[in-house]
């Protein structure tokens, strides 16, 4: 099959090297990496089983070479490619256009063992981050507010630069943790108040991704058991702990996605907080901090051994507290094991 | 005339507001900022001149609007919308879409009073970030590696979290700066080395921008007078710092961007570095950090009173080194003014 591919980590997946300005074209046995001139000698020595053509006009560059190569279809992502962009690629070309949404994601579901290795890694690198903010936390973090934790997330995430983010850490305290999404603000971490981390680190390009949600008591503790002063806290937070430990354990490749969501949906329903979990259970994590599989309650997706994803259950009461606890599975001789 | 927009800055500007799943839509005198239950609160609070909707399925929301309205022609933004998005929005709407390339970025290229004003304190901002940097390098800077003061940068450029960064900051040593777009290295800092360093902080959702090119001697300062020891890079410095100099004196309100562009680069091109200078000499800069004006070798965009755009000359010698200076300015009076 003919393909090209726009997304920085579609080109890494399939020729290791990727750069913010390049296309990758595979016409039948043939396959090149396009680029512009800052990144040819970098290419040059990375890209792997594709030819390396630099160009200032890739789009006029890879409809030369397909014009050369007479291939009379050409599969793409709709979601890739802007407007603009794909008419410029498709216009008078006399190609057939076919669109394949989640081309790569779709080819990226099932992990290969050296990827699992590095995503191991990554997972072990995040833990250890969370060590290390606990620490930092427990002796310079009260009084601070979300702006300033939120840095202390990111400096010691990325160890003072070292490592990239998997995305902008997530660092709520109390009432602004119901937000499963929220941005910081001026609130000062308090003794007696909760806060909820969400934070991940890039290795080798991979991510990893975590959630603890503490209360911040005498010692600042980021153990998944917590004791908080108020009963619905604690109850909720019994809830979601529960359900994130019964999902690890029952998860098993041949499930449907959906069934893996039902394992901690259900609980939380039943314990009466089932319209307070907003989201799915999880997602497929990789190059992409979102990937395939997606672990929803609609989702059919069939899970196999070496995909990888998050369980992440939540309760969130707008304007009192949230509650996550997040941690990354690889399925591993059909049951989920933590990374 | 009725349009769509999809780009946060576009919302932003629109109706003073933007969340990461929203669209803003004008049909006739009606404006709708659609956006989904997660931000509602928040939306409702601050969005102006426009009717707050709450949807799960922006789009589907957004067709319905567009029928109740009985709309015949809608303008989008072919950069801003993907094949996949475009599709779920037109297919059989019967609704003619009409392409506006650059729509949002056109209304904006002119600021207003208060833009302006907003738009120079970022930019004082981002000067005295590079003042506390220049302290931070000379005390504890030398022998450090660039991924390390790339995170020093980043720290003191946002506050240490309070401000959000233009983009990511460049900070390379040597040869590395003979990258326009470098990214870091394990490269250390030593004394009797080049340091370039680009960097912005955004105020008020407004960007600053501003390089550096510094001799790391005795002691490390950003100012514009350089001593370098070699002849060549000093000659190469005094030639980026008078073509910055000069058409910042000589741009005027009336000329063609392309006029200010040579203002730069026949200066350069007569030291005998033309082919050194690899890039445009600037770019508006607004909400984004890259905007129109472009103040490129093609541009025919005539300069107006209050545009906003850099003057940023570059000589890079592969291998070797590389120079950039760059200040924003404001033309106010028929004149180019530093902010």
């Amino acid at each position: 099959m003919n393909y090209i591919l726009k997304d920085e980590n579609a080109l890494y997946y399939e020729c290791g090297y990727s750069s913010d300005n390049a296309l990758y074209l595979k016409c039948g046995s043939e396959a090149f990496f396009i680029t512009d001139s800052r990144y040819t000698v970098e290419a040059e020595e990375k890209v792997t089983q594709a030819e390396v053509i630099t160009s200032p006009n890739l789009i006029k560059t890879v409809r030369k070479l397909m014009k050369k190569a007479k291939i009379k279809k050409l599969s793409f992502d709709p979601k890739e490619w802007s407007v603009g962009a794909f008419e410029a690629l498709s216009a008078k070309s006399g190609i057939l256009f076919r669109q394949k949404p989640d081309f790569s994601h779709k080819k990226r579901i099932i992990k290969h063992d050296h990827e699992l290795e590095i995503l191991a890694t990554a997972a072990k690198l995040g833990r250890k981050a969370f060590q290390r903010l606990e620490q930092e936390i427990d002796t310079h973090g009260f009084g601070e507010d979300e702006y300033r934790l939120t840095y202390t997330a990111k400096s010691i995430l990325s160890d003072f630069g070292r490592y990239e983010l998997s995305f902008d850490p997530i660092v709520a305290i109390n009432a602004n943790a119901a937000k499963p999404h929220a941005l910081p603000t001026d609130t000062r971490l308090q003794k007696g108040g909760l806060l909820l981390v969400d934070a991940g680190l890039k290795y080798k390009r991979y991510c990893s991704d975590r959630t603890r949600t503490v209360y911040a008591g005498k010692h600042f503790q980021f153990r998944t058991r917590q004791h908080f002063t108020k009963r619905k806290i604690q109850k909720a937070y019994d809830t979601v702990l529960k359900a994130h430990d019964h999902a690890i354990h029952k998860a098993r490749s041949g499930m449907r996605a959906k069934k893996v969501d039902a394992l901690t949906r259900d609980l939380i329903e039943k314990a009466g907080f089932g319209k307070y979990f907003v989201h799915s259970t999880g997602h497929g994590v990789g190059l992409d901090i979102h990937e395939m599989p997606y672990i929803s309650s609609r989702s059919e997706t069939i899970i196999e051994d070496g995909m990888v994803y998050t369980i992440e259950p939540g309760i969130y009461i707008p304007g009192a507290f949230g509650i996550r606890i997040e941690d990354m599975v690889a399925m591993v001789d059909g049951k989920a094991a933590v990374l």
